[in-house]
């Protein structure tokens, strides 16, 4: 099947003989935009049963009709790390979704922070970026977009068993990334806490610093953008820990 | 200095003394966006002679002079990887230059190839967004950025001792990046090199594999973007062999 062959995320259940009914936006995007007729395939996936070749057997105005003929791939059984991140300026908190979705994230946790100038996320924009982002990239699953919460609020209802790896963009990490990714190679993958633009406060991370299960990370001598931080810690974690290797 | 203090590029000789006029648009911003006034303090760098302590010592109407006082930061020697990249749609070039900067990436190199889709792009304007960068990372230096020229023409010249890493997102790299950053940890800084949106052609891949000086590398299970596969690039070179360590 050609890299080219359309591939869409429907939130129905998938197995072999069931038809399903596009919407009308996918409808418009397989006949008006990819030129799709009856007869053409396309990849399927629902985040729990797979990806499917799906086979069009109608088609008309803003309408499609298809069935499932064959399962291309099982559902992995999901290893990503997970993301807390500031909202930052709009294209910018779209970039981090979309990045990180094609850099494997397990879910997405809009925070707010002492110097978060955002108070408020489209979080329903944010879950459709995410779908196009795992639709573009080739990922079965979609990750999970959380509410936005404060830190605090967090923080307090954090288990112990999981690690938060806190981008410290001060100097003062425990140690670089590579190291912190070398050393802890056991247990679940960590969840990553990017601040905002202008970073997090020293209330906060004398506060972070405390908690038993942060540790604070260096990444390198020049101060990033929130959302290169984001990018640079998922792409690290997955080269030397996840499915890249 | 707290961190606020502005931080400008001037490409000006730099010495204890020596006094500066800076150009209207520093001008402004330093008097109109940042409020200083005579006796406030800049850092300034040109790329040669390191950061330096600036006072301002006249201002007035879209106009400001200083003078140096003290060197802040000795120039360092470079020592990041390169990156040549095929333009995508104008955002996403600006992004790469944005986030290759603050990546520390040596210099720049927009490049064609068969599928890029994109014939010219504004070297200014990539020069002024890697300044930009460059300021506000707090790097003391910026990257070259190079003219466009074609894929072919770049390899042409190529000199053999210079290894090219290119990503290969068809997953027939000749290993993970992770490995080959941990394999390959003699001599200079690699150039790394993205193709476009729709990928290296087979044409390209064959002919790039055969080059005695190119290593192909697998980026993970996942499509990227090529500004994804950029930034993922130049992070994990950063922790693995780079300033991050």
């Amino acid at each position: 099947m050609s890299r080219k062959t359309p591939r869409l995320f429907v939130d129905q259940p998938a197995f072999a003989g069931r038809y399903l009914s596009f919407t009308r936006d996918h409808a418009h995007y397989l006949l008006d935009v990819m030129r799709l007729k009856s007869g053409d395939k396309v990849l399927v996936f629902n985040g729990r049963d797979g990806e499917w070749h799906v086979e069009l057997t109608e088609t008309g105005r803003r309408k499609a009709l298809g069935k499932f003929i064959q399962q291309t791939r099982p559902q992995p059984a999901f290893t990503g790390p997970d993301l807390c991140f500031a909202p930052v300026k709009k294209t910018g908190t779209y970039f981090i979704v979309e990045k990180a979705t094609e850099l494997g994230v397990r879910s997405l946790r809009p925070i707010t922070t002492e110097f978060t100038d955002r108070t408020q996320v489209k979080v329903d924009r944010l879950r459709a970026n995410a779908i196009e982002a795992a639709e573009q990239c080739g990922r079965i699953d979609v990750p999970d977009v959380h509410e936005l919460l404060s830190l605090r609020s967090i923080v307090d209802n954090w288990p112990a068993s999981q690690t938060m790896l806190v981008a410290d963009e001060t100097g003062n990490g425990d140690a670089p990334l590579s190291v912190i990714l070398t050393m802890d190679s056991s247990g679940l993958p960590p969840t990553f806490v990017i601040g905002p633009q202008g970073g997090f406060s020293e209330t906060e991370l004398v506060f972070l610093r405390a908690l038993p299960f942060v540790t604070t990370v260096d990444l390198g001598p020049r101060i990033l953008r929130a959302e290169t931080a984001a990018v640079a810690v998922l792409s690290c974690w997955q080269a030397a820990r996840g499915d890249w290797i």
